[in-house]
């Protein structure tokens, strides 16, 4: 283990989510043969899929479905994507284990991807946690907003302890479009502790190096997709998430426990590119480990 | 300025050379004015060629022809990489301002890269030295071979050493293939001190946060490549130099001073781009700026 981080981190695998909500539909059979996939890698919680209209996000119908085949699986929360009052009544309906919902600190993107102002979600929140008796906010655009620009870290600092109050328990910071660095996240890190997760994006290449940063600072939980997919659809230019393989390779090298097994993964990683037809983005999916263990 | 890190740094452009030798070759005319292109964006140091056979590396040929070319270019190191005496004697006829020159970490990659064994090279190093009154000598396969696999500290701080004694009057770690990670970076540093280059690739998208890391332990010289292009013929699995679109941006960012611009050096990889035909690699270069100036 190096020294000054973290022995043990938790990753929260969003691929099945994040990773294939702007991707082609895939069937949920496919879907589900993905989650199998990650937990058998050692990921113990998972972004199986999100509750939202198939009409506005088509990649992402047939959640309940997803969820109920997936119902046999042991010692994984699974976890949904909600948008609203509504779609956290169906997912806890369907057996999701802990819901996530989503909160801009840019007030143009969370119009554009909720259609509500900032204190609406607010208030929405405070609804969802008290139906589902605990609730992961992500704050997404954290790290700056293809709309305003900078984000004062006041207020998502603001965002953070309004989330809590209103019974968050749990909080991640969302670099949505790939505006972090690793700056901001000590910034924000200072202003907020440690006690977050962070949820980054590669669109500028600084993903793995906000993490870093993150983790010398002694966060412990950690978003990223499988191959390293994904973007919102609301935000030109998003790029894919922090890929997992290059994530865990990069803990692995660190001597930071993640249980999570990279073999495993690269393996899940094949079956992914065959299912979306295309090369993966993540560089370790592509180019294998470091030391390539045959 | 971040605390702790340097207020400023030097940045060398090894894209004509690194960037392009794996490329299908470009005429003279178009690398001479890609360098034009960055010495405008602010680039001081910038390996422009290699004086190596046209038969082993199309790409490099006209190497003499491209600094006869660049001849009026004021305040800029012109940098070649050469492979032996011959071609160091070439160079320096042709009017290079410095020379560079490669022995590896790994015999292996050594013997496939130049035909020689370790000591050769050393001994070769100390005649390049002589003639040119001092070299660069690039150390590659520092963070991990394709052939060995792990390479000591002790042998990479011995080869340096040995060069110095020769006549070296700097030393490069490169990551050839792209094995480098912070923990690579803090052991190296350790043995070797601050006061070395680095040149780091993203085969494994490990180059930027390493480059970090670098930064943080008092590093101040870093080889990238514009638009991320590159990776040696001579190693599979090799890929692109880190970006130097991406590394000034987080320089930028973290308020670190390299005298290059990024606006400029965008308006370069437009050309660059133009040129090879496809997309480059560098995340900065698709995504922009992560405040977008306009």
């Amino acid at each position: 283990m190096t020294a000054g981080l973290p022995a043990a981190v938790r990753v929260r695998d969003v691929g099945p989510r994040d990773g294939l909500q702007s991707e082609a539909p895939l069937p949920v059979s496919l879907r589900v043969a993905l989650v199998r996939r990650l937990a058998a890698a050692g990921l113990r919680e998972i972004e199986v899929g999100a509750f939202v209209s198939p009409k506005a996000v088509p990649a992402m119908a047939g959640a309940a479905e997803l969820l109920a085949q997936l119902d046999d699986l042991a010692g994984v929360e699974r976890v949904a994507l909600v948008p609203n009052l509504r779609g956290a009544r169906d997912a806890l309906a369907a057996g999701a284990d802990a819901l996530t919902c989503t909160i801009s600190a840019s007030p143009a993107y969370n119009r554009r991807n909720v259609g509500m102002e900032v204190e609406e979600s607010l208030a929405q929140i405070e609804r969802i946690a008290a139906l589902a008796g605990g609730l992961d906010v992500v704050i997404s655009c954290a790290f700056g907003s293809p709309y305003e620009g900078e984000i004062a870290v006041a207020e998502v600092a603001r965002i953070a302890a309004a989330a809590t109050a209103r019974g968050a328990t749990r909080i991640t910071l969302a670099d949505t479009t790939g505006m972090g660095t690793p700056r901001g996240v000590a910034e924000l890190l200072d202003a907020l502790g440690s006690d977050v997760g962070m949820h980054l994006h590669e669109t500028r290449n600084t993903a793995l190096v906000c993490a870093y940063e993150a983790l010398r600072r002694g966060v412990t939980r950690f978003d990223s997709a499988l191959g390293g997919l994904g973007g919102s659809p609301f935000a030109a230019g998003a790029a894919g998430n922090l890929a997992t393989e290059d994530l865990v390779h990069l803990l692995d090298d660190l001597g930071v426990a993640s249980g999570v097994s990279l073999p495993h993964l690269l393996t899940a990683s094949r079956e992914l590119e065959a299912a979306v037809g295309r090369p993966l983005p993540s560089a370790v999916a592509r180019s294998g480990p470091r030391l390539a263990t045959g």
